[in-house]
Formats: C-alpha cells, sequence, structure tokens
C-alpha cells in the first residue's frame, strides 16, 4: 500500500514522500524498511530515533527526525486503523462443519460460521455472524446475541445470558458452578446447589482460560464493554460495572460489586461482599479487603490508597537504617543516664 | 409451590400465610414477589428489612419483620434443600452421543450420559451413573468410580484414578506433567520424566480450569471431599488431607502435605516441602514459606500467625509517622546535647 | 529389573547385591521393598535412613546405610534414567483418528498420532512424529516443527509458529489475542487488533491452562528451552529467553523482556515494558516493577534484592517491639525534660 493511501485511510496528515511502499505494521523496536511504526510509549522514543521503519504515526506535536511521518490528532485510533488494514489472519468463511453437533432444537442466525466437533446444545439461540471455533461447547438453554465469537475450547454452561458482539478467548468458561459448600466437620463439605446463572452484556470480551462463574441464586453480571485479560476469576454472584478492565490473574471473590470502568492490575485480588465505586482502580498484586470509593486507586495488601503505599513501601525498605537509628538513641540515652549517675 | 409445602419439604418452620405461591429462590438483594430469599451474611441483614421477598429463610432467633418466615434449626441446610427444589437447570438424559468416541476396550457402568464429541481412551473404567459432557478427554487407563460429573473441556490424564462423585468443571486438568526440569547451563533444562500419577478421593470437586499434577514418582492425592475452587494449582506429589477447601488461585508447589479441612483464601501460594496441620488455614493472599501448626491461621508474605499479620499491616501504614517521631527524638537529643556544651 | 541391570543401564556403580529384583522407582517417603528411590532433596536425609527401598541412588560421597546403593557422578541424570525405564505409561501409537478434522491443505509429517475429535486447520504445516491429542485445535496457517507433542484440549491460534520438540500440556492456549484496549470514558473500550503472532523455539514447554497471547505486532517470543509451568500467563510483546523457567502462576505483562535463563518462583508478577537479565530470578509471589540486573535475585513487592527483602520481612515482623521501644524512648525524654524542668 503507498503511504499516501495509508494516511488517507487512517485519516492522518503526512509530511514525507507518499509514494513509499508500506507492507505491514511493526513495534518501533523491530520495526525495519516498508513498515509503519508507532510510538505508544514515551519509553520508546529513543527506540524512535534509530528505527528503520519507513514511516511512524505520531500525534500532532510530537518532534519526529527520520522516517516519514503520519500525524494525527489521535493516534492511538489511527495506529488501529493501520492495524485493521494489516490484519491479514484468516477468518473462517460461514458454514457449519459436519461434524459440529447442534442440537435440532438450537436456533442459530444467518452468517454463522461453526467449525469442526463445536457442541452446540438444546433450545440454545444465537444471533446472526456468529463465529464458533472448534471444539467450543455451548450448554442447553443458553441465548446469544449478534456476532458472538467464541475461540476454540471456550465453554458456556446451561443458561448463560450473553449480549451482542461477546468474545470468548481460547478455554475461557461462562457460567461454572460457583465455589459454595458448608463445612461439616468431619464429613465432606456439603455443596450448595448453584441455580443461579451468569449475564455478559453487549461487547464484553472475557480472556484464555479465564472464569466467571454463574450465582448461587440470581446471576453474575459482567457489564457492558467490560474485558477479562486471561486467568482472571470472578466469583459467583459478582457484578462488574461497564466498561472494566479486568488485567490476567486478578481474582474477585463472590458477591462484590465493581462499578464502572474500574481498572485492576494484574494479579489483584478482590475480597468477596464489597463494593469499588465507579472508576476506581486496584494496583497490580495488590488485596483489596474493604470497599474503594469512586474514583480513587488503591494498592498494596491490605490495600490502602496509592500514595500511603508508596510512602510505606520506601519506608519498608529503610527498616534497618531505621532500627540502627532507634538503637543508636537508646545508646545516647543510657550512656547520658550513666553519666549523670555519679552527679546523683 | 405454596409456601406451606415448601417449608414442609425443607423441615421449616412456618410464619406466616403458608398459600403464598413460591417460584424461586433469591439473594436477599434482588429478591421480590413469589421468592424465597435467605440471610447468609450479617451484612445484608439491613437488605432483608427492605426486601419485598414473599418469605424468607432464618435460624430460629433471628428477629425479622416483615416477609413470611421460615425458621429451621440449621437454615444453611434448609437454604440448600429450597436450592434443589427449584433447580431447573437442564439435566442430560443418560445415553451416548454416535460422535463421542469410546475405545472398545473402555468399561463404562450403567446409566451414563456421554455428550458429543467425548473421547474416552482405552482401559479406562468408568462407575455408574457417569455423566460425561462434551468435549472431556479421559486418556486410557483412568480408573474412575460411580456418579462421575466432567464438564465440558475437562481432561483427565493417562492412569489416573478417581473416587465416587467426582465432580470435575469445565476445564480442570487432572494428571497433567509435573514441572520437573534439571538446569543444564547453557542447554535447554532437561525434563525430569513424571511416571507418577494422581489420585482424587471420594466427593473430590476441582474447579474451571484448575491443574492438579500428576507425581513424578508415586502419587499426587486429593483427600475425601476436598474441593478446589477454579484456577488452582496443586504441583506434583502434594497431598491434600480430607476435607480441604481452597479457593481460586491458591497454588501450592511440589511435595506440600496438607492435613485434614485445611482451608485457603484465594491466590494463597504455599511453598513446596512443608506441611501444613489439620484444621489449619491460610488468608487470602499470602505466602506460606515454613510448616503450620494443626488448628492455627497463617497471612503475610512471608506469612506469620494472623493476629501478627494483623498488628503488622496496621504498624507498616503508621511507618510515616513513626519516621517523624523518630527524626524528632534525634533533634531534641542533639539540641539537648547543644545545649549542654556550654557548660563543658 | 535385576538391580545390577539396573545398575548398567543408568550408569551407575553399585554397593550391594545386584540379584534384588526392582520393579519401580518411588519417593524415599513411600518407597518399599523392590523400589529404587533417590535422594533428590536434603530434607529427607532422614526419611532415607528409615527407607525400605530395596535401592537408592545417590552421589559418589554421600553417607548411606541399609538399602543397596547406587552411585552416580550426576544422581540427577540416573534418577531421570531410572524413571525412563520404569515409564509404563501409554504411548498412542501413530495414526490418524477418523474423528480427526484435518484441512485437505494442511502438510502433516510422517509418524503422526492424531486423536479423536483434534482439529487442524488450512494451510497447517506439522513435522514427523507429532503426537496430537483429542480435542486439541490447530488454527490455519500454524507452522510446527519435529516431535510436537500437544496435550487434550490445547489451542495454537492463527499462524503461529512452533520449533522442534514443543510440548504442551492440556488446555495450553498459545496465540490468543493480546488484552489491548482503548478506554473511550463512556463508551465502551475500543479493542486494539492484535495482527502479530507468537512464536515457541526448540524445546519449549507450556504447562496445564497457560496462557501465551500473540503480540499486537510483531511476535511474542519464548526462547529455545524455556519450560512455563502451569496457569501461567504471558502477555502480548513479552521476550521470554532460552533456557527461562517459571513457575506455575506467574503472570508476566505485555512487552517485558525476560533473559536467558531467568527463573520465577510461583505467583510471581512482572510489570510490563521492563528488562530482566541473563540468569537473574524472581521470588515465588514476588512483584517486578522495575528491571532487574543480570545474575541477580529480587524478592517483595515491589520487589528488592533478595537480601534486602529479608532483611525487610524480619524487621516488619518486629514493628510492634519497635513502636514499644519507640514509645519508652519519648516517654524517657518527656520526664527527662520534666525533671530538668525545677532547675530551669
Amino acid at each position: 500500500m503507498r503511504l499516501a493511501d495509508l494516511a488517507a485511510e487512517i485519516g492522518a496528515s503526512l509530511e514525507g514522500d507518499g509514494e513509499i511502499e508500506i507492507d505491514g505494521v511493526a513495534p518501533v523496536d523491530a520495526a525495519g524498511p516498508g513498515k509503519v511504526t508507532f510510538l505508544a510509549n514515551a519509553k520508546y522514543r529513543a527506540a524512535l530515533a534509530e528505527t528503520t521503519a519507513s514511516a511512524v504515526i505520531v500525534d500532532r506535536s510530537e518532534p519526529v527526525a527520520g522516517p516519514a511521518v503520519l500525524r494525527s490528532d489521535n493516534p492511538y485510533l489511527a495506529f488501529i486503523a493501520a492495524l485493521s488494514l494489516f490484519d491479514d489472519r484468516p477468518k473462517p468463511a460461514p458454514g457449519i462443519h459436519p461434524s459440529a453437533v447442534i442440537d435440532p432444537s438450537a436456533e442459530i442466525g444467518a452468517g454463522a460460521y461453526i467449525g469442526p466437533c463445536a457442541v452446540i446444545g438444546a433450545q440454545v439461540r444465537i444471533g446472526c455472524d456468529a463465529r464458533i471455533y472448534p471444539n467450543v461447547t455451548i450448554y442447553p438453554g443458553v441465548v446469544i446475541g449478534e456476532r458472538f465469537m467464541a475461540h476454540a475450547g471456550a465453554v458456556v454452561r446451561e443458561g448463560v445470558q450473553l449480549g451482542d458482539d461477546v468474545v470468548l478467548q481460547p478455554g475461557a468458561v461462562v457460567g461454572a458452578d460457583g465455589f459454595g459448600f458448608i463445612p461439616m466437620g468431619v464429613e465432606p463439605p456439603l455443596p450448595i446447589p448453584q441455580i443461579g446463572t451468569t449475564r455478559l452484556a453487549d461487547k464484553v470480551e472475557i480472556g484464555a482460560n479465564s472464569t466467571v462463574d454463574r450465582a448461587a441464586v440470581g446471576e453474575t453480571v459482567i457489564g457492558r464493554g467490560a474485558k477479562l485479560d486471561n486467568l482472571v476469576m470472578v466469583a459467583h454472584g459478582c457484578r462488574i460495572g461497564d466498561g472494566s478492565l479486568l488485567a490476567a490473574q486478578t481474582g474477585i471473590a463472590g458477591s462484590t460489586k465493581l462499578g464502572r470502568r474500574v481498572m485492576t492490575g494484574g494479579q489483584a485480588g478482590i475480597q468477596g461482599h464489597i463494593e469499588l465505586g465507579d472508576d476506581s482502580a486496584v494496583a497490580a498484586g495488590s488485596g483489596v479487603v474493604a470497599g474503594v470509593r469512586a474514583g480513587s486507586t488503591v494498592a498494596g495488601y491490605p490495600s490502602v490508597p496509592i500514595s500511603a503505599w508508596r510512602r510505606s513501601a520506601v519506608l519498608i525498605r529503610r527498616l534497618p537504617e531505621f532500627f540502627k537509628r532507634l538503637r543508636s538513641l537508646e545508646r545516647r540515652l543510657e550512656s547520658a543516664s550513666e553519666a549523670r549517675k555519679p552527679d546523683s
């Protein structure tokens, strides 16, 4: 693709030779001739100075020397547009593979691709343009909106409800039984039947091998546009607000409610039966054991406001010095007291 | 179902109108007319006051005003009985789907449901009334007791032994090779063949996408009635005692032994080659690096008795104040020493 | 097998009766007559004194009394050789099951076993002697070297490249879409197309239910001989160096680079966009938020050199004592100051 055409396609203004041929997108530290790259993180500005990429997408004010430059008011959106142009990953054509097993009572919308050995249970309803990869299992009674995409090995348990544009990465499990057992002393713990369900709103994405359990009663809910990374655990009865972003290996215990646009870093853990307000955030690796106010960011375990955590974290490293200073004070007081003794 | 009938079915005494029609169970903060609810957590007592549920299950002494009341000596068990009554999730009828692939040498007990694309290897023996969902894989030589339930995508590796009433949630993996490699300097680490196996006793449940590795030699063992939540990792050679409850994302390194009824919170991590006594507990997010005495609860990383951890956790937050007080003492001593100098 | 023959097979020198019959390998604390065992961990030296095993593999200098002894310069390698001799786990014979679904355009090398309901997409190329277990999914365009082993339920997404001798444990997912979304305020976060790929070099092993995401652009790379335990997350754009060993539930955020032979303990977390040098190590449960120098070991969260972390960890436990001593000093200074007042 000519660079000038690329610029037009992604709505960027061009500085440099529009005749250059562009054949792909590459990260700034690995891009070479023929590639367009992108400054996404200030850490890579130095690498940008040395890139041999043919062009770079930046914002209006970025000082750049060297390759051709594509300037955009929103370089992120321009970058996404460029990625889409060069996305050559194979897409399956509509069609149902003969080895797929679809219950006769299931209703599948037009335009679906259903891959080999995918299994779709009784009374399932799926909207149009679904893409269901091999070895996916949809249990009976599941209701799914338009443009569903389920990658290989994903599992949707009985009666789960999914909105439009839901994406399940490989191995994602939606609607497994919640972890509810009553300890019985010397007898095995007694399972609490998990008769509730799970509901994912429109535009929810669940990462590879993540699990969103069904509720004991009622629903576990993932709000509109919320995205879960890989190996995330959402326990029974949780409600995750619209647009929340949960990074990999986050775990959320039962009945906890996250507001809208909550963000968690990787390996964050959140206790059950608490609430996190809209636009709150949890730093990676933190353990949240109490409610979090809207708009605030917490860190540490037990978590505290991130500024307080940072102060404590620095001081923990200084504890050895601190103990020495304390010991020194004690010695000075002792020697002072010794020194005074003869006078008394 | 009439409320009076429900009361009789679950063995509760009724206060209120037995003619009310009940059509389901719901959580206290989402229950409406026609629903029976349950006070499971004192946090929800306030919500109970405002519920529009038609009835509530409580213990003998709970003060309740408003809806009809079902009193039970053990409201948890009564609640479970009510859940079972209203459990309308579809259950598969016995029968083997023609697309399931069962080795001719496998022996399957009466009453089994085996779903589409489930695969059962040579010499496998499975007891009666098994329920094996689609896309499950049972490797050769596996021996399984009665009433086995394996949800979609679960995998049981070669030679694993499972007792009666074992439940595998979707994507659970039992008997994968343990992580054993010998570093070889500049050459790739050398794999240690994992020739042992895994044994799950009766009434064990393994959560969605959890993994219980086979032993290098001997067995990895999960004791009777132990329950693992989702995304739990049990490494090769571990022994988990009867009735233990391991919350989501717990990880246990190789050859560690947990006693009976050990409980771990979410994201707990336990080092290899140590022992945790009967009825011990590990708080969520903690890292255990040494043995734990029977009956004790530990927290933190490295973990200490939970009371000590709580004291330290509070004091960590006070470190900034602490440093200030130390600095203030130092200044006072310095100025005192300055003040004395003229006298000397 | 006669013990003398075993000794010869594993290249060990024999002390004791070579006519003893050996029928298996067992851990030191569970071995009985007929078994050969192994001293792998000094913790088990006491157990060795009490073992009823028929023979034990040790190094040249280990003092051992009791059973027959097999001495080796490298007892670990001798132990591996013994394990291989007694590895009687069933291995599938070459052959393609009729229920496997292989696209006509795929090229599969000689000697392959392909199990029931395995699915292999268009344009896939796989080297000789592959072993692909049931319900595995290989997406279109994947290129794989010799002796590939993929356990049940593993998924390899489109266009991924795998070297020779790659092993995927059950449920491993390679090449799922990276977690890239742009927050859009009240609108759902916008997905960044993940058009890059994933490459695993020779002799890489990925643990059960682990996930290695594809890059947004370019490649996610796992170096030669690197081994990932179960439930490990490697995010988009990471590069893991040759021979690295990542223990279970480790998580590595996007674009981070690990050098050669990096080791992480279980549940370690590593921030995105940083570098860890060759032969560095991260203690279990630690959170790394900055680059780590080659050869160094870090611990804690935020991580520091492990010796510093150990000092701090000890002192954290002493904080209550510390606060008391501080308070005591303050009181002494106050009373001293009170005592001086009358003189002034």
